[in-house]
């Protein structure tokens, strides 16, 4: 069995560095605290005006690398591959990639460990990529293929409940994953 | 039609990139004309004492975003676009992927142009990736898919000749990929 796993949100912790850099960087500013988030994209929460600071962190230097990892996600991901699990982690890249890239793999290598590196795919379609299921926190994955080999399983996180798909957090993963039926 | 191409040797000259740099910084080596060359890894044309040379230019800074296009490769990628093919650049970084990885990106950009570089993939297997055919100058292609849904076409280079596979060039793509038997 393969499993891709995404990055951001899922097994990095993005929401939590933006919004450290945000508070930081801008204290009396209107702010969305992580469990109010209601849109996938942290830009479509903010008002026109702010959308150039919003973008301003996430493209500045540091922050893909300075991301703390997502509770259990290691922890996880280890014992998916020691069960014999094919894990590939799959990330799509920010358009301005700059920072961005680099920083992925050295996340990895320093938070997963330098075997990891190797599991990473960075591609901005996810459905080109041949596996039995996508574990991905971003509500509707689309592509040139049509429809994709794998099975998209949500990453539950607050701006994106809905009960439309299964879904899994670093808790549940097994009951989800390893359930009779999908053995 | 989908259609994976490799990047180094491929559209990108790293041979060449190679062996200036080789014989500027060591005008009085040994070295291997690109002609000459038999190994699809270029540091296994070296004696063992020259390795750690070979691998310090691949490495540096600069070597993978100065490799120039190869003669057709922009030309052909584009001709297939228009012509309704989907072309993606699927590109497995150097393990030491620091340079490589975002040099990779900044080339794409640079020489094929901003829209490519959502067609860029990433990745150590690149039999995950779903597609008709796979244009790449590395004679056995293995990974975890077995086999994969692509199809194998040999880029022709000096280090790759044999009776075995399909080959192409930039000069003589359309007759191998738009041959009757192949739309």
């Amino acid at each position: 069995m393969r499993i891709l796993v995404d990055m951001d949100g899922v097994i990095a912790d993005f929401d939590t560095e933006f919004l450290q850099r945000w508070r930081h960087r801008h204290p009396d500013k209107f702010y969305v605290p992580v469990e109010q988030r209601t849109t996938f994209y942290v830009k479509d929460e903010y008002p026109e005006e702010l959308k150039p600071l919003v973008a301003e962190i996430l493209l500045e230097s540091s922050f893909f690398r300075h991301m703390l990892p997502m509770p259990g996600a290691k922890e996880a991901l280890e014992e998916m591959r020691a069960g014999g699990l094919e894990v590939f982690i799959c990330t799509s890249p920010l358009t301005t990639y700059r920072n961005c890239v680099s920083e992925k793999y050295e996340w990895v290598e320093e938070y997963l460990g330098p075997a990891w590196v190797k599991q990473l795919i960075l591609t901005k379609d996810k459905t080109l990529i041949k596996a039995d299921f996508l574990i991905d926190d971003k509500p509707s994955i689309t592509g040139a293929v049509v429809p994709p080999d794998w099975e998209h399983i949500l990453y539950d996180r607050p701006y994106n409940r809905g009960p439309n798909k299964k879904r899994i957090t670093w808790d549940n993963w097994r009951d989800i994953l390893l359930a009779p039926s999908q053995v």
